[in-house]
């Protein structure tokens, strides 16, 4: 293979960077670097001002009007980046993700944009740090992109949490009032005395099969049809968020006060992130759709079993306005300054785990033909690649050339039969010395990935995630046997230690690989079979021989498909850490069977969400968070201590 | 009294109204103006890009550090906007501030600048609306006054429920572990196997005397002193926040999931704007200051009675991090062009209802001299004021020149002997056809408020806030009994229909009492007296003969002054519908005796709070809430049905 020649860049925003050996912490490269302002990044990408808003010196929301302008533009290739089953240290992913679009950008003179999820905050201050990649791989400035960012995540904390209030008050006003005295409450008289219905009322109308007009003209038994939502308190599913760890909010009782009249209730807090608003904002398309998406989400059942939405509640538009400007994913920066877009962070287990499909659709309009975009998908390419395509691509319609894997010597170490890998705990020598043996065994795990990915009619490509302590022999072997599988190419990469230059390599594989791959994407199961069908082909594609639902799981199951939601694509809530339900199963296990434990579902956001086990949705704070080592310096302002 | 002449402006931002007779709705007057681009207005205040941060095109972050570049300059004019004793509707305080605001720039080209409190976002979406002002005086674009502006509210949200996070893993981290294995975790050892204390550690060895500076060194005594706070789980007074009108969160129990082991608790939450963090940001200075008030925050007691606090819990520094943005001011713009801050939003009840102190010592700055800077402090004058006073300029040494009480003929004969006014209700016929002697039996409230307001050594001016019913004749008669009660003048004004045009004649006697005023501040109590010596004094200025202090009140006094915190000022929790505790007490009332049922403490933001009867700190849905009639239009993008 002759390589493609290493092109000095023609942007004005390339910087060079001068790496230092060994590589400094993650804040201290971050902090050395001096960002442009980003209205500079807006203008290398012919971006005009018309269509971002600036939020401070560095970081830009783009308005998602500029895909109206681009409308005629073709689209850049579109690369994915996925993972073998990571340790619990993660594979470096992100910093993958980064680095190829330095190599791109600063490297090859590509048109690149990077998209990536926006990180929760609340385990910047817990155990996990930030979010940004790593080393001189990295999205600066890196405090903004972990802190607030521009407050997408506080607008989803705040419409999660409103819809959540009119659930309850709702229940509680129901409770008190005749059908009579809540239709005049819900249609008071305007100044003329007359009635009428808000905008949002005709929504629950229309699905009520009611087709008057005025409020006046609705029969007794319509009235009570109309203006009783009769919510089962049992059946409701929508939670409260906050985007905190805070574990003491996982279970909770409400409405103890003594103005709520007895009427408490179970129920807790998710992350923020987990919201199902935060799905619809990674899977909405537009302005409209996700108007259509917040009001159709289903916060649980009438006591006659009816689905009862937001729009039934009368708060889709308020949600909508909460999120309007959040549907803007905002412009930031790599290390060596090329562009990127920061959009939604979905939860990987209970939803998707997918950065937003407007960010991308702009970024590849943006990059135009022959340029390049790279999103990354969440955890295991088992669960993130396979989101991606069969859930995103499919609301979407975009279709990937080329999916990367990243692999490194010490998770295939791990599903080589290596000891235990646990977080916070130093590494066992076998991960830090040669063993090409543990190395070859953990194979595979990548071949299965290769082997499934490459399903999807896509070219992959192997970036091996190169340590330190990594040997060439060790390198070699992972290198052979994704060739083996099927991979287009595999690649040892350093971008870590070297930013883009480490990986230039990886750059150029990615670009062949786009260059060659022409494939329609070919789903994994199509959406008119049933819902159990679906279950099934997914974890077939795991390895396992079967699945069992228990009787929640076929109860809900029959629940979902009489209400009429039985088309959705599925979104498996599983351990990232096996292709089965067992995270000790390492390697690329077969013959299990997968439990499903219970079954739910995002209707607003479009999915089916089977429960493999237990998820949590809330993580705790350790005994001495990351919070500790968080401050700011008051002469400068800079921030100190994350990490 | 010769008027001044009204000039036209030399600014180049001012715009000049058409107004429309009958006044439109508030959200069609704002969306019916195109709002300027911040970067105009902050042109028009020699504001130099370097120190503020776009935040869109109609906001921006003004930087605190333009108060170092501006350090040399004089200030303008200080001007407080209070008001009388309102009914539940309100008499137009914010509406009055702009308006004036709209008069001094627009007509009488002067510098000057509105400084508001950011509105909490719960109450935008249940019953009040909005709180941008109203009519043709607003500030503008008014849907992003209301929602999220610049994510101050959020942060302090994030960082409010960091810090409960903290108390609860915190107490359950200590319940399971030993001293030696909890101070073993806290301070870890590095690469190197040398352990060491986290900066913010040193805080808490300081308080404890503790001077060693190696966690090596710590006596086994030592290391149980600092590393088990051993908090009584019944003293925690910090509560977690949501800004979302939340009802079912008033009471609530938390840690119910089986991981928490049983270690449950009772507790709830406030809306944001009432958490001590939002009292810290209006209170604070700089951004050393506060990283210090974030890190005092008292959260309840060790089991010995020692008060814990963020510091101790090691959060102080993140809680810093979180509002580092937070901090500087949001510049937005009036309906005619004149330039506004708005900045923090405390509660007026159980905190002291004004808006930053950074805010407006920036806007005085950049007034300069002869320029004008008009605050509003909350409630009535009583409250809103006398915080203003007492406890804002305390902290910020500002000496205001005038105070504006605003005076509605509605309120007016409400205090003479009305009928009573109930939001939602229609007005009784009193209040829409002429009654002089109902109005001018209430003017004793308006006295009383001038009489208390003067005895600032200020210069106070009324506003008259002229609705369409009100008739010549009850207008004279307050005029008349402003000037007897010793007012500087009083003044009839029509901004809400007019715009500044409307409020020409209180620029000009605003501009008056100013240039003619030159008192120092002469505050109602001293600092060091006792806490119940303080409380007594501010209950006499209501007209109250004495002061009952509960035994729960008794013994918080007791352990507040033990604990070495009475040397704050008072920050009474009290009803705003009348000057004594109780609301049906309308006029000015005498020789009532206050009860004092509780007392608390905001040891960060710097006051200590007694509470005269129930407060509620979160606020419910009604049946039909406001959220009904807000949605976007899909086309445009624009926010439609907020009030």
């Amino acid at each position: 293979m002759v390589p493609l020649p290493i092109m000095a860049s023609s942007s004005k925003t390339i910087r060079r960077l001068e790496v230092v050996s060994p590589v400094p912490a993650d804040i201290d490269i971050a902090n050395s670097v001096q960002p442009l302002p980003i209205s500079e990044i807006a203008e290398s990408l012919n971006l005009s001002p018309k269509y971002y808003d600036l939020y401070g010196k560095y970081k830009a929301k783009v308005l998602l009007s500029v895909l109206d302008e681009l409308q005629g533009s073709e689209d850049g290739y579109y690369v994915v980046v996925g993972g073998i089953t990571p340790t619990p240290l993660g594979e470096g992913k992100s910093t993958t993700t980064v680095g190829l679009c330095q190599a791109l950008g600063a490297f090859l003179d590509k048109k690149v944009f990077t998209c990536l999820r926006q990180p929760s905050q609340g385990p910047t201050f817990g155990i996990k740090g930030g979010a940004a990649g790593g080393g001189y791989s990295q999205v600066i400035p890196m405090d903004e992109f972990n802190l607030h960012l521009t407050g997408d995540i506080h607008a989803i904390t705040a419409a999660n949490n409103l819809l959540a209030a009119a659930i309850d008050t709702r229940i509680f006003h129901e409770s008190s009032q005749s059908d009579k005295a809540l239709f005049n409450r819900l249609c008071p008289p305007n100044k003329e005395g007359k009635r009428t219905f808000a905008d949002v009322m005709h929504r629950r109308l229309k699905k009520l099969g009611i087709s008057k007009t005025s409020p006046e003209e609705l029969t007794t038994d319509e009235i009570k049809r109309f203006a009783r939502l009769d919510i089962d308190p049992q059946s409701i599913t929508w939670r409260r968020v906050m985007d905190v760890n805070d574990r003491f909010l996982r279970k909770i009782t409400i409405g103890q006060g003594p103005e709520e009249k007895g009427m408490f209730r179970e129920t807790g807090f998710d992350i923020s992130v987990a919201s199902e608003i935060m799905a619809v904002l990674a899977l909405t398309t537009s302005l409209g759709d996700m108007r259509e998406r917040l009001g159709n989400m289903v916060i649980g059942n009438s006591k006659a079993g009816e689905p009862i939405t937001a729009d039934d509640l009368g708060v889709g538009g308020a949600l909508t306005v909460l999120m309007k400007d959040a549907i803007n994913p905002t412009l930031m920066q790599t290390l060596e300054g090329t562009p990127v877009l920061v959009h939604a962070g979905p939860f990987a287990n209970i939803a998707h785990g997918n950065s937003s499909i407007v960010a991308d659709k702009i970024a590849l309009k943006l990059v135009g033909k022959n340029g390049f975009v790279v999103t990354e998908a969440g955890f295991g390419a088992d669960i993130g690649t396979e989101k991606f395509m069969n859930i995103k691509c499919r609301y979407s319609g975009l279709v990937p050339q080329c999916a990367v894997i990243v692999a490194t010597i010490r998770a295939l170490k791990m599903h080589g039969g290596g000891p235990e890998v646990v977080a916070g705990k130093p590494l066992d020598k076998a991960y830090i010395s040669e063993n090409v043996a543990l190395v070859e065994a953990g194979c595979v795990n990548l071949a299965k990935h290769i082997e499934n990915t490459k399903g999807y009619g896509v070219s992959v490509v192997v970036a091996i995630n190169k340590f330190a302590t990594d040997s060439d022999a060790e390198m070699n072997v992972v290198r052979e046997a994704a060739l083996r599988a099927g991979a287009f190419d595999a690649v040892v990469c350093t971008h870590h230690a070297h930013g883009g230059k480490g990986a230039v390599d990886l750059g150029i594989a990615v670009q062949r690989a786009c260059e060659s791959q022409s494939q329609p994407l070919k789903f994994l199961y199509p959406l008119d079979i049933s819902i159990k069908e679906k279950i099934e082909a997914i974890a077939k594609s795991y390895g396992a021989s079967g699945v069992e639902f228990s009787e929640e799981a076929e109860k809900q199951i029959e629940l979902y498909t009489k209400q009429g939601f039985s088309g959705l694509p599925i979104c498996m809530a599983k351990t990232q850490y096996s292709f089965s339900h067992i995270p000790s199963l390492k390697g690329a296990p077969t013959g299990f069977t997968i439990p499903i434990r219970d079954v739910r579902a995002s209707i607003g956001a479009g999915f089916i969400y089977p429960l493999v086990g237990t998820m949590s949705t809330m993580p705790g704070l350790p005994t001495r968070p990351c919070f500790f080592d968080i401050d700011v310096d008051i002469a400068t302002g800079k921030v100190m201590g994350l990490s």
